[in-house]
């Protein structure tokens, strides 16, 4: 079972290393970083690279794969090669999943016309645009489309599609590895928790999607 | 205020990756990642490699130093030149702090002999080996050393280090941004919601640390 990650500059690192590091460790998977070009592909924090170890070109039939977002997207929305290589990967998986405005990317490419699906709470407005239905879920599933909200919310979708592949014991197994219990020190992880004059100046600052 | 993240072959991405996704956007903050050789660094899973822009030797004095875990961990403990930079740059550090067994590492450099801490739960015996006082706590802070249990808790350790570094609005702000409003799938991310079989098993699958 190959799962490939396709970068792209300017992504979000926990987006694509958060599936990752669950998504490897079901048995039989084989993860493959990928991107347009294969080499070290810089985050949208700019202190750390990821190596794509392989071209696009280079994985043509991948089973799943999993598109991270990041305000690279809006660059991302305006490359063709990487929008083809969505649509010609996606005739043959068995799951297309995203997270964050990773969505975004899956419906440019004309993959979520009709569906359901989530983004960052950022990026809603810009998903709807592209001609998906926004849905204000952590995780939605619309056939094998699945799609997270923001960055951290590639986790659960990565434990969900672990056991939707796998099993549930294969993904309680995972989830106890990686230690998985969540204890965030406060609780404003999404804009409904969130005071108003946040979450505006929030979207103001376009951290996410400048598209 | 600089942040390093020293890696080593065979660490656990998102040991790293977490708490830099978290750390990175402090207002003011630099996040380096190094080795003792720089260039790309293999994780444990060997489907990932995250580049090493610095070697040690060019972070000298780290404001914060944030070691990952990983199987990795059994061999940088033979590793004298990394233990001896841990040893360095705590002289300086305003925090010292790792996730997973990066905690065992601190240890066999010295630093938390008789110190309060925690580790990936599979490791917490060879934590105490290394002259720690091991405690079953998702992060533990004992005077400059925060040290966080295995994997995903970087991210708890992460922003209770940001509310510690720039205050809860900013921590609660990035939180937002990376929206960390975890909803797991499963509830079996710690061994004491885990039965006894699966977290025996895992024990001895060795999955984390073989030291």
């Amino acid at each position: 079972m190959q799962i490939a990650i396709p970068l792209y500059e300017d992504f979000t690192a926990l987006d694509a290393v958060g599936p990752y590091e669950i998504l490897s460790r079901i048995p039989g998977a084989e993860v493959v970083f990928a991107a347009v070009r294969p080499g070290p592909v810089r985050t949208d924090m700019r202190s750390l690279a990821l190596t794509a170890d392989a071209s696009l070109a280079e994985v043509p039939s991948p089973d799943i794969v999993l598109v991270p977002g990041g305000p690279g997207t809006a660059e991302a929305l305006n490359s063709e090669p990487y929008l083809e290589w969505l649509r010609g990967v996606d005739a043959g998986t068995s799951w297309t999943t995203s997270v964050c405005s990773g969505s975004v990317l899956l419906a440019a490419a004309g993959l979520l016309t009709g569906r359901r699906a989530t983004s960052h709470w950022i990026c809603m407005e810009l998903l709807e645009a592209f001609g998906a239905v926004a849905v204000t879920d952590r995780v939605v599933m619309d056939g094998k489309y699945a799609t997270a909200a923001g960055v951290s919310a590639g986790i659960d979708l990565a434990l969900t599609l672990s056991g939707a592949l796998a099993g549930d014991r294969v993904a309680e197994s995972i989830q106890l590895v990686v230690e998985y219990d969540p204890q965030p020190p406060y609780d404003m992880g999404s804009p409904a928790k969130a005071p108003a004059s946040l979450v505006e100046s929030l979207r103001e600052s376009n951290l996410v999607v400048t598209a």
